[in-house]
């Protein structure tokens, strides 16, 4: 098949904040799932930086199934957030859950998540393409791949090539996992489609033992990057403690990747 | 088990226009897809409420899995409806796709659907919960019957009671129908919610041929209603033309159903 | 869609014991799921037979997922079985899971039930193509319609046209159910195939307060029979006890499907 | 967790011919879907066994959806296999259909499969309990890793103790590939069981543009061999051409894995 290139992101052409993606770079984005305070993001932020994280993530805004789930904290951690990551000099992205949103995460974030209970809020995606920061979206929960790239098309068509497209497992009947990580979708894309691939390995599994493993199968299967969840203390975080890594954890994360980077003949990029 | 109705919508709290809706009532919502013209439109209502229908529905923003498919009239479409909808003393309800097209959409309309690609979307939700037409908010393509519920309560805690549900066929591996309609869904919430309970044959099997049996089987299962899409000419609908029945069809599902009906100890509601 | 008939089972042609399935008719094959004393076996077909049954079924070799739980009594019941039916005059359904059992199962029983675990085991479907009883073949936990038929067709082939399918659930994300009963393949079936269609709405949802209004629901999808697992005691049955209806379940059961055989334009076939 | 190897399967004491499989051994198991001729079959053996092969494959029996489809040169195939695998001192491996075959299959070959469709046909399992030949046995369509293992068991509690499990795609509702393949099951079965575990990437994609990264991925995720279908000339296969590779893409292949093996500290075995 020829890839059908013409709409399309090109990974080169992405940067957010002080980094440009590099073909051949490999890049994990790490960080908690929500934001919960200056000191617990400031201190997730230096440990995975210092360990080999290139990209920051963070909840601000925060979609739970249930409506009495803590919700994030909100605008409140805009400001928090920038000071961080300005003087970590790291590139920050965060989930945007209304397009309402939209101005003042602008003034605060260098990349937009979108997150799989929002693959098909097109309404959102279209005002996402009308600005120029990189967007991560997310696969829906049972999304087909066609559709997800199309969804990706509401962005491309209104003018924002810097779309990443972020591999964060299905739902199948399998109960061990929490999801069912899909990785052929990873080949399939890089086979099929230009835009740069990260896997989600923490929703993706669920597990924490399954963590390092599917990192490097996503590695082999073609991945650009991974998206991984790490949190001080997870048993006391407020949102999907269960799967996220300690800094132990997310220091031998990073070891166990390593060989698996260079057998795919892409550089860890660690730092700007 | 108990049912759980402390903060959860009674049926007969419902009314949309005209229109409140009784317990051993029998509702059919009927419509086109998406609303091309006030011809196509009126021309529709009125057959559709001559046989039977007592809840008109259709859409004015479309979500398309393709950017390039027919998007919907928009806006423009809201007067003609207002109109029609008046003059036939019919309530209509159509879909909302974007928080901010609430308050146009209040203007005109009796009642709002919220599509199965926003079953998640909870910033919608929780605006949907601050005014009081009622809801029928359908099920996500995969989502689990708690997501479901739980995401009725993003309505509810608003203050808005009248949520009606929709089951409109899950995702699975079969592919002779476009989704597998999920009627022990319909059962279960009978069974342990107070949600009146729609279902969509239409969309529930993508198949014209299955549309009659399917909405039987959905009677018997205990669904309060049902939604089909009719189209004066289905072969030149701007939109799912494919599972759209035309006139004659629709005449005939309406004395399919009828037995069905009265077998369930309701009765059809034909007007108001 | 025109039906594809050549090769296929007629509904008039199936004969069980001294039953012949009449394509009007409606039936009640019901039973313990596993047969485990004669008197527990005796007095369950007598009830069912008594409140409208009119197949018995009963589980000698049983399938189970873990090789440490119960596994039939075996062969050892074909001889109380044999005497309980031919003293109620009713025909009696067992499923078989060897080939190698065909022999003795042929002398004590009126028709094979072939497992969603077997459906693809053609080695087997191939042997009982070449006797002349019929089998209800049950579609496998996520088997397509298209394989489920030309499963039955490696029957068919034999040269016995006596098969009718029995749609159980398939296996979906889905976790209130054991399984989503898919009654659409069941309209499906009626509208393109000529097999006699019966329904399991026992292991179709594993609940029991599902299991009545998932019977009435499938005989308005079309179906021409219905199959459930009844117990004298379920709380202290040997497999699957779960989901069996108690003898009071069973009676109301019957009371709840007639205004539904009625409106179908069937009739239940109460004995012969 | 814990691991729960009481009555499982150790690596190392799996034996199939003149090969012993050692834990940190990397195995490919390759050859054509169906032996469709002497010639044919050695061609691939001896292609395979230069780049790498350590173990041939080859279908004798077939199981097709269609009972019109080829279904295998059957018992008559047997002879000719043993004079190759002899010659080129390779064990060989190949399907069971019947518990019926199986004194046949003992005098020739080193290996049993057990594919999908027969995962549950527990009575072909116990009966494979009872040789002592390694039971190679593929996951079924949507089988719950929790019903591989148990049906894993069903074999071991026999007192064959030599079982390998091969993850080889389950059944989504994606259509991009034939299966989904599931690579966390691997994961997850290497930390918590201690089967050898191979991947089939031929049959979990359907794809050949995808085999060579899902190997590779698989690799990554713990496994310790793959196995894959090899054929001279693909379009030209008697079954499942479609995702066969070539000699050509074989190679490839061999020379795409290599770092990987190398990455998870294993060694590819490659001649005994």
């Amino acid at each position: 098949m020829t890839k059908t290139v013409s709409t399309q992101a090109s990974p080169a052409a992405i940067s957010m904040g002080p980094l440009s993606l590099k073909p051949d770079g490999f890049y994990v984005i790490a960080g908690p799932c929500s934001i919960e305070s200056p000191a617990q993001f400031k201190e997730t932020a230096q440990f995975v930086k210092e360990f080999g994280a290139s990209i920051l993530r963070g909840g601000v805004f925060k979609m739970r199934t249930n409506p009495d789930s803590f919700q994030g904290v909100g605008l409140e951690a805009l400001s928090w957030i920038r000071d961080i990551k300005n003087e970590l000099r790291m590139p920050l992205m965060s989930e945007i859950t209304d397009p309402r949103q939209l101005p003042a995460m602008l003034e605060s974030l260098d990349a937009f998540q979108v997150g799989s209970r929002n693959m098909y809020n097109y309404e959102l995606l279209k005002d996402l393409g009308k600005q120029n920061k990189p967007v991560l979206l997310k696969r829906g929960f049972s999304a087909l791949i066609d559709e997800w790239t199309k969804a990706a098309q509401y962005i491309v068509q209104g003018g924002n090539q810097s779309v990443m497209l972020c591999e964060r497992g299905i739902r199948t009947f399998e109960t061990k996992m929490r999801n069912t990580l899909d990785l052929a979708s990873v080949a399939y894309l890089k086979a099929h489609e230009s835009y740069p691939i990260i896997v989600d390995p923490s929703h993706g599994t669920g597990a924490p033992e399954l963590i390092a493993p599917m990192a490097c199968a996503a590695i082999a299967a073609g991945a650009n990057g991974i998206m991984v969840e790490v949190h001080p203390e997870p048993s006391r975080a407020l949102s999907d403690g269960f799967q996220a890594l300690n800094f132990e954890a997310f220091k031998n994360l990073m070891l166990q990747i390593k060989p698996f980077v260079e057998a795919a003949g892409k550089t860890l990029v660690t730092h700007v």
